[in-house]
């Protein structure tokens, strides 16, 4: 038997071990995540173990909802220390969660310690946390530079000013040992014309960009107008839920103009008009990302908000979704296609939440790969609810048999939590466990070169030569 | 090499042992299952092996169809020794298949009988079981209590009288070692009003609830009346198969009036009505079962009777169901999500038969846990064709990674077999190597108590406490 | 640690190895392949290594793409040296690819060279190959007789002549070493009436036929004429790609020869139509294959050809298809209950390329087994991208939990390539292991004769005795 989450967690051999050792401190490129700009570029300092390890976090409160914990003890009006006494005796009990792994690789990382999580503990473990935290050299910052995050991608909106991305580049420009903060242009809210908050979404754009939005054309220029302005702020990447996606035969400039115009003017428009307008928005902004030498991330297969009580009462991304079952790999090739028809398909990153879709996507993205460009079409890390030692280790078997996983671009949190870097540790542990498991089974040549570069490719290197980092 | 099939049969450590040990003879709860009440309650005595072991048994014969048995031998009328002979003859074969572990448990557990089942033993087989058969302790109610069982969950139409409930109830109140017998409200010929038989069955609906039914109003007096009935008689638990779930938006009571007497005067419908109805029902059922504090079972994915040829001549349940691919996410999550709407959700249980559903399940259950009920909603043990042991496994890990597995309510046989008990025995030997192979992995903390506890959680107590079990 | 590739590759016990060894050396039946008939009569001689493992080999064009090869050196005017470095390169980066495998199997198994394929390496491998390729006994016709190659179906259009197989048959006389290849009729360009070739395509049925084709009655005419002639030729088998399979009900004779004459008409068909003809032609296929016996081979779940712009550049077939999640459980299962029902369904082999059909597929086939054929119904080997390590321990395990394995008829390459036969060893090393896995753990009785028998049978045995192979 193994002990408990020692150094040598999910290392089942020498080969493993090693394997790891050589990675494990690299830097953490974290592309994609939910951080609040404000809150990295003002050195977030936290109140307490239950300010950083469970607000907002939708994973722990769907374990606790799922334990019978209530409401009031989770996002209601209990106290942080009730919280976190009923955070811990929901987590004593979830063998085989991955949110048990990263809780406790938490502890041992954050606050050294490194017994097992349990309601008994729970009082202790609370004051022993909170001593470190207002220790006073405990922040945003501090957990960056010691989990040597490299380079963080966090989400933004069109019309954000991205002000804090200015201020953080700025604090960055005096401390190198800081990362490189850049934002991902997320237009969601413009692609979806069929929400009622459309027309006030517009109105907020046409702030942004400084003029009317009164047609298709003019919402080009809005894009334009965001986009240069998003690129001059350092972003070089893009991101777009397609819930899902969606394709028809391309409609004319003037008729997506009309059916603009006709959600301008607040008519309801029919669900061919909805799809003839995302269709021409896809490829238009395709076009664009692929101009601006963008990497495009499509995120596919969630089902949002299902629980319509709860979310109407905390809001969205509260952990009310789950994973829809909606086939879209022919919408999805055409999209792709019609991009490459025209040379304007960007480097692309392709995120399923339905593990349904996982070999499907897998082989998708070999459709496209081609132009000298190494890894150009990715299969993007086990997203979400996969984001677990067995999604995990499925998705990279998948890619690695229906791809070449020696190129992809590895490990993303998407988390909105500072707790979540052990998750690259334990990205780092199932691959090098993974990679062993073929060498120590005669599969793959024991070189030790060879191995070492696949591992510090896929932990680091792939990922700073696929954004063109500078760090 | 393991020995075949021995004590320490699927358990790989001391700690899966130890594990298993610990809860092998823990009482069995069968909370859904599709025995015959009248054969409960009669102490039904088998003729022989053959009545036994193969009658009835659609997953056996499917072994022997696919083996090349000529029909005669399998549903046929060969005589009860040449069924078993080819049986035999099927099984010997059977590599990889749980039938073969079944089959094997059954000669073990009921008839002391431990080496290979093969052709060249059938006629020994036979004889040996026969004579154990023939000697007169031999029957449902010494199988019920040879293997400890004391919960039974029939599946029952809403015109049954109950009687057979009625007669094992004062059994049981003489004889507490028997098992609690629960009928299981399943109102399937309610809900296809496309079914050529609707009307007739709505007329056995009318005899046994004493009054016509006209209307809406009059369907669900009747539902009521049923209800009430099963409540007296125990039933604490519903179940209704949706092939496919339908969800399409609400229509008035008096449209659904109307399309319901559409049917009652022989009118064909039109595919919405169909779905209007069905919707209006399951919300209405929904509602009702919460009412009554009763658990609401969902059975989905499965795509029924698809050889005409052989269920015209053999009926329904003879062998010829498979997997529906039909996507089913959003009807699914706006049924549910209507009832909690409504603080009418029943605890749920869903069931997938097809396991591309599977993830989305553990993930659709996660929207709507809460209101402080321990695993509120539950993910159903791998049904039918997953009840595997791989199936089992991948059930587990998935329902661990994406939910609190501690939380399971654990196994069923969903059987229409007498011979189908030492399916939990199987079931609770994955389960103690699944949770021993964390352990041993350094996953989780080898703690003797809290593993007891979790591996008798879902063996046996939270099925207890779920179902409000008085036994 | 295991020795890199050596001959207990992939199997990891005694038994494993001793299941390998005792079925290692059986004569390969390949039953679907796409080998060019012509190739294979003029007893193919190769160029040089380039020649023979990368012409028309998309599995590895794929990698080589996905590496950031340049087209140029892949299918373009670079010269076939600066292909095979470019391959190496690409290769030596593959870990846990399946064509890992193949390519070091097929250097160990074709030209003794057993070390790692690397870039430095490029060279030596080269002119070490090339050395044998142009020694003067190295041919199509050695490497069967090398890898003992008892059976070749090829995949042919009715309109072909079949001169290479007659040609083939007669050196098959002389030399009764050679294997026996056998056309299989592939009436796809029949079924695909929508598309723009097909009345051109009719046109050369008709020059085949012999006769004007102008109606539903000529073309049954036509198609009668074919199989009469295959099987003549020695055909015994059918291929039809279903992408997807379509069923609606029923249309009468004089609807379905009205939708033909549309078509000849060059009238465009709307779906309906299209779906009525092509349900009543793969009905009428189904029953002629059972009229002659033969064996019919449906092929589902793939989406071809999504990159326009490469496909229009370097046609089908070349790297571009990939999965579709379209789902079909239903006109898949009422094609086979309609033929069924006319006592006309035939053999039939059911393939599904994305995995989500795996276990649809393979309860699928139980619905429809039976009539006293030994595994009549069969769950097609592995395919394409499935065609993998993982991809085929899934394949076998979920074949032996929801059917009977031990009656698989085992491997098919379905390659281009003269190189892939080491891929039946690679196929025999992972059942090996499996069914070795099986008996190690206790699951299985350790019984020698058993155990080679179920060998044996799934590597060859089977396959002879289902398509009724005379060889």
């Amino acid at each position: 038997m193994k002990p408990f989450m020692d150094k040598n967690f999910l290392l089942n051999s020498k080969t493993a071990e090693a394997l790891f050792n050589q990675c494990k401190d690299m830097p953490i490129v974290d592309y994609h995540c939910h951080l609040i700009p404000q809150e990295i570029a003002e050195n977030k300092q936290f109140t307490n173990i239950t300010d950083l390890a469970l607000r907002g976090d939708h994973y722990k409160w769907r374990l606790m909802r799922a334990s019978g914990v209530d409401e009031k003890f989770i996002t209601g009006n209990g106290t942080d220390e009730e919280k976190f006494y009923h955070w811990c005796a929901t987590i004593e009990n979830c063998i085989g969660s991955p949110v048990y792994h990263w809780t406790h690789l938490e502890m041992q990382r954050y606050f050294d310690y490194d017994k097992p999580i349990t309601k008994d503990m729970a009082s202790k473990i609370y004051d022993h946390c909170n001593a470190i935290i207002n220790r006073g050299d405990f922040s945003a910052w501090s957990i960056f530079k010691k989990f040597n995050v490299a380079q963080i991608g966090t989400t933004d909106d069109p019309i954000d000013d991205l002000k804090y991305h200015k201020q953080m580049a700025e604090h960055r420009a005096k401390d190198a040992s800081l990362p490189l903060v850049q934002p991902t242009l997320r237009p969601s809210n413009i692609m979806n014309i069929e929400s009622p908050d459309f027309i006030k979404y517009i109105g907020k754009l046409e702030n942004a960009s400084g003029f009317a939005i009164e047609s298709w054309r003019d919402l080009q220029n809005s894009l334009n107008n965001r986009i240069n302005f998003f690129h001059e702020m350092d972003c070089r990447c893009s991101d777009i839920a397609l819930d899902p996606p969606v394709f028809v035969p391309v409609a004319s400039e003037e008729a997506v103009d009309s059916i603009l115009k006709k959600a301008f003017n607040g008519h309801a428009l029919n669900p061919i008009e909805v799809n003839q307008y995302k269709t021409a928005l896809m490829l238009w902004l395709g076009e664009a990302f692929h101009a601006k030498g963008w990497v495009m991330q499509l995120h596919m297969g969630a089902q949002r908000s299902n629980n319509t009580r709860m979310v109407q009462k905390l809001g969205a991304d509260t952990g009310y979704d789950s994973m829809s079952d909606e086939t879209f790999s022919s919408p999805l090739a055409k999209i792709l296609d019609a991009l490459e028809a025209k040379n304007a398909l960007p480097k692309t990153i392709l995120y399923g939440l339905n593990p349904t879709s996982d070999a499907m996507l897998a082989t998708m993205i070999g459709n496209f790969q081609g132009n000298g460009i190494k890894g150009r079409m990715q299969w993007g890390s086990a997203w979400w609810f996969n984001d677990t030692k067995i999604g995990m280790q499925k998705h990279m078997v998948t890619l690695a048999e229906c791809g070449v996983l020696s190129r992809f671009i590895g490990m993303l949190t998407d988390s909105r939590s500072f707790m979540s870097y052990p998750r690259h540790e334990y990205f780092r542990r199932i691959l090098a466990q993974l990679i062993a498991g073929w060498v120590d089974n005669g599969e793959f040549p024991n070189d030790t070169e060879k191995l070492n570069q696949i591992m510090g490719d896929i932990c680091y290197r792939n990922a700073v030569e696929y954004f063109g980092l500078e760090i």
